[in-house]
């Protein structure tokens, strides 16, 4: 079943319109949301940075934050997902095309589940990176569904054998095409400030309060792609990479080239987020260390 | 009766996958092109675009422009359509919902046309614009879905009361949300050049070639928001907008406040254009004069 609008519906039913504002223009905004043990992980924040998305491109949501998680708990309820994730998009809907907003429109509403297990061997052995130009807009803050600079990017480093584009506007690092990217040096953590260079991101969020929790000195601060090749250690976080170390940016070496100790501490705080938010027992990072 | 792929079915038959990529990361492409006297306007240079476009995003496209344009003809023909538009657009197709591009996805081709009259009275009389950040990526050279940009600008400007948004980057005008920017300064010409920072409009590749043929001067060269506002004409043009004079810019009027000559002379020009490619007996600018 999907969610589509406020009905359950087999997803054969649902059916886009040629006219809908998502698929002429991009005009709609997207959150995927991390489902553990059948539990949806730091739902309110997503649904929070939906209803902040929306309001930067003025789009009405049909329904407020309670509401919407009623739903998408139906949803993963109903789909009996336990390990997976929920996208949920919604559009400006279908009108007679013309760039500014229509003047009656009536927002469309999609939401689907996915099975999909952790990304153990990802988060064990850590990813090769490579770091391309951002071409994106300057909006980056907002979840749009204007994603073709980021797909260009990740096609790129897929093609390089690497798993994510790390990127670099004006020599400067501001996150992954599907992520966001840490650094640390001499015991500190570095990541680009959350202004609207970057998706302000919720694993990044939880990552820096883990890191303050633990006594790890954080700075949002931008840094160069110099200070990115000679980090000690790199890491990206995201809803579907959790958090995820890097071994190698553009086929350098970081550190000794295995995750490092700050990295694997902050992943065995997120495993217990998870623990904590969605009672599973053991985190993986736990059984496998 | 719209084309879908390569068959004309009933609007009402066609049904976009909600996971289509054209609807999840406005991964697709796309060309409006105008429709004269029952005639696609300079039809084969919408198409080349389209491919330019398609290479600039590795989309396949599905046909050769010529089988592409053998089918939006029968679309014009089956509609009767006169005077009006199609809009044409290709998306990757649907897949899994992953940034890198899909092992198999089908491409998916819409094209449906639309009545629309000429706008002679923004032609005769012209229109005010306002300037608004250009807050978009950096490959605006491709005409693709990601529109958000774009739809934020005109909005605001529409919410002024102004019928185009003049973006600027950096201290300069770079083009209108959906429209390339002239500007006229002591009988020269001058316009954006064509880079990744505009689209290169067909509208204004015919502008240039008019100016060349009448000898007015032309510098295809960026040029500040002061070299905009103290112009003695201004002008933008576009698929849906032709030849169209700006009489003001951010309330502050250009040159006396109504369409100067070298913006007429080149209306005039357009029109004989359109006369020629589409045998309409006489255009706009010409029955008014």
């Amino acid at each position: 079943m999907i969610l589509w609008n406020d009905r359950l519906i087999p997803r054969s039913e649902a059916s886009v319109d040629i006219e809908d504002r998502g698929y002429q223009f991009g005009d709609g905004i997207y959150e995927v949301i991390r489902v553990y043990g059948g539990k949806p992980f730091y739902l309110a924040e997503h649904l929070e940075r939906l209803e902040k998305s929306a309001r930067a491109i003025r789009l009405p949501l049909p329904w407020d934050s309670g509401l919407l998680a009623e739903k998408l708990n139906q949803l993963v309820e109903a789909n009996r997902l336990v390990e997976g994730t929920i996208y949920l998009q919604v559009t400006r809907g279908p009108a007679p095309r013309n760039h500014a907003f229509p003047e009656k429109a009536e927002p469309v509403l999609v939401a689907y589940t996915t099975e999909v297990p952790r990304p153990e061997a990802m988060l064990k052995e850590g990813i090769r990176t490579c770091t391309h130009k951002d071409i994106r807009w300057l909006r980056c803050d907002i979840k749009s569904l204007n994603l073709l600079g980021a797909v260009l990017a990740k096609q790129e480093a897929v093609e390089k054998g690497c798993k994510e584009a790390i990127l670099v506007r004006d020599g400067t690092v501001t996150e992954g095409s599907s992520s966001n990217v840490f650094i640390v040096r001499e015991g500190t953590l570095y990541t680009h400030p959350a202004d609207n260079l970057i998706l302000h991101g919720i694993t990044r969020a939880i990552v820096l309060k883990c890191a303050g929790e633990a006594g790890i000195p954080v700075k949002e601060e931008a840094f160069s792609v110099d200070a990115l090749h000679d980090a000690d250690e790199v890491f990206i976080t995201g809803t579907m990479v959790e958090v995820c170390p890097v071994t190698h940016v553009d086929d350098r070496k970081i550190g000794s080239g295995v995750p490092g100790p700050v990295t694997r501490r902050l992943q065995q705080a997120f495993d217990e987020q998870i623990a904590r938010q969605c009672g599973a027992r053991d985190g993986i990072m736990g059984e496998r260390r």
